[in-house]
């Protein structure tokens, strides 16, 4: 996707580093952090420098790499070990870290101890990782858009769109596909407290692709349904369980509730690489607390010009943060994969099947 | 109540004046504001140096009696007349404004051309409508406190503590009431965007009352009663039509359904001021839709300690911004009033018999 006319990809490897669009920095500026080795990807990544399902999968496939290439020949098992634990442990609640991590270190195995080529087969899973990513989410683009109607209003939360994945995101890629095929569309945007992804990331994204948009208070997005405003709601996904329970930005849970009271079709986009066959339910997903500081301080231009943080609680304050919720199967009217859109129910199928 | 020690009320008037605790300026800043002439309190009403349903209404009622006290005689309906619409113009969900203003029009209504009297009529039924709205407040808390057992984590939604009335409060009431006849209650807090009432003015009074708390997003409160951490909720109300469905701050109504998820009793407190017995439902109630700029700009204490604004969405990006949403009464299990608590299909004839 392009940024005033130029086209970047979230993640990308060059000479042995990797590339971050900046995302604490977006939509204020456009910046590219370099990551020289994986302490500065976990960094990056625990940060939120770097944030979203996809876009984390392939920045920690990418860790996982330079790590293969930086690893001395005498330690190289245990120090790709310790380095891809590091990734890891960034962030606990996002499936598709784990995936391409894991890519990654399988490719190397395959290897045994012919280093050269495990180096090159890490580079080379990394890199099929992210060209995995964005062919996933063009397909959800394609099965996703038929579930749009000229006219819609469309709600969606935090940001799952390109900047969230590799390239073209999730829950945004039917929308950019309906825009584009000509289909009317107004999205609405919540905010997504506390880091403000749909207030500055998708309505970022959605400004730059022309979709007509506009943002809104998380707790307003019941009210604006009952007002007639909103025909559909599409939201991505950081876990999804073997039973269809989906796990995703903390908010997701009372968007769908509200869906469901106004009778509204709920529906979760994600690559099968979110899916988390070996997850029976949503209970079992352990879900990220954060910093409280994420809450009691927020950050924007001030009126001046400047890039400032403001403390919005009074000083002490306790905030408490969970970053994800669980919303139950029942409450999703379809689940779209780049293999289709499905019932939640048959999200386990799909991805031992792959 | 209290600020470090002081006494205080949100509202009062001395001297001719409209004195106003400034709301925009809390937590960061205890400052108290004059209006001299009924323009500056509507001024202050529209921007929300004071806010919350019972503060309106005191200062509405305020108002209209500094204006019955400025008002020359030759114009002196007239003018008065002119005022009250400028006043009531000001925000129009409110029901206590209206009932604040209507009180004190009476009361001169009742002295014909006696203009003495009326002006001294016009300010015995201001201090009337603030003083009954105390006393109600008080009167919510005992009524309230034996909802609240110890031990429970007890959720409330924008700001209904005593900063909203003219003292005590209506959600918050039954809180401090409990609170002080030592039960241990855990209140969680949620942030209330765009303005942040929860953040800002909820976790103050909390703080300067002892009572242990937690500010969250408004996004989060689903998750936090699914994870059992909380046991009830109660919010205050703006208006309440007469078969029980309840206007209040938006956010109000996705809160509702959260707590019906989890089987979370949901209460609404508020003196019987804010019952409209005209409104036949929550549809008829006007919403207030206010500008886009409040949720595209937040503000606080910069780490510099300076108070700044910050913009937090990308320049240009259209913002919608509903002020309240309707609750419908099938979501409520009670509504705590000054004289009991009551179902809310019963708070019509409440109203009407009082």
């Amino acid at each position: 996707m392009k940024i005033d006319g130029v086209s970047y990809r979230t993640v990308w490897l060059s000479e042995g580093r990797v590339h971050l669009l900046d995302q604490n920095r977006l939509p204020y500026a456009v910046e590219v952090m370099q990551c020289g080795t994986p302490a500065e990807v976990a960094h990056a990544i625990s940060t939120m420098v770097v944030r979203g399902a996809g876009a984390i999968g392939a920045t920690g496939a990418y860790g996982v790499a330079v790590a293969a290439l930086q690893a001395p020949e005498a330690t190289f098992h245990a120090q790709l070990a310790h380095d891809a634990e590091l990734l890891a442990r960034t962030r606990p609640t996002a499936q598709n870290l784990f995936y391409g991590i894991q890519r990654v270190l399988d490719a190397v195995e395959a290897c045994g101890d012919d280093l050269r080529a495990a180096r090159e087969a890490a580079v080379a899973a990394a890199q099929a990782v992210a060209d995995e990513d964005a062919d996933a989410c063009e397909a959800i683009g394609r099965h996703g858009e038929g579930l749009l109607e000229d006219g819609m209003g469309v709600a969606t939360h935090c940001n799952a769109g390109w900047l969230a994945f590799v390239d073209w995101g999730s829950a945004l890629s039917p929308i950019y596909a309906a825009h584009r095929g000509g289909k009317r569309l107004h999205v609405w945007a919540d905010e997504t407290r506390p880091r403000g992804q749909g207030a500055r990331l998708t309505a970022f994204e959605l400004g730059q692709e022309g979709v007509p948009h506009a943002v809104i208070a998380d707790g307003s997005l019941g009210a604006w349904m009952r007002r007639g405003e909103i025909q559909a709601m599409i939201v991505g996904s950081d876990r999804i369980a073997a039973n269809g329970d989906v796990a995703n930005k903390i908010g997701t849970y009372m968007a769908a509730l509200a869906a469901r009271a106004s009778g509204i079709p709920f529906y979760v986009a994600a690559p099968t690489t979110t899916i988390d066959p070996d997850c029976p339910s949503g209970e079992h997903i352990p879900i990220e607390e954060r910093s409280g500081e994420e809450l009691s301080h927020t950050w924007g231009w001030s009126d001046e010009g400047r890039f400032v943080r403001v403390r919005t609680t009074p000083e002490g304050t306790r905030c408490r943060n969970l970053a994800f919720d669980v919303t139950p199967a029942g409450l999703i009217a379809g689940i779209v994969t780049e293999r289709g859109v499905v019932a939640p129910r048959e999200v386990g199928s799909l991805r031992s099947g792959g």
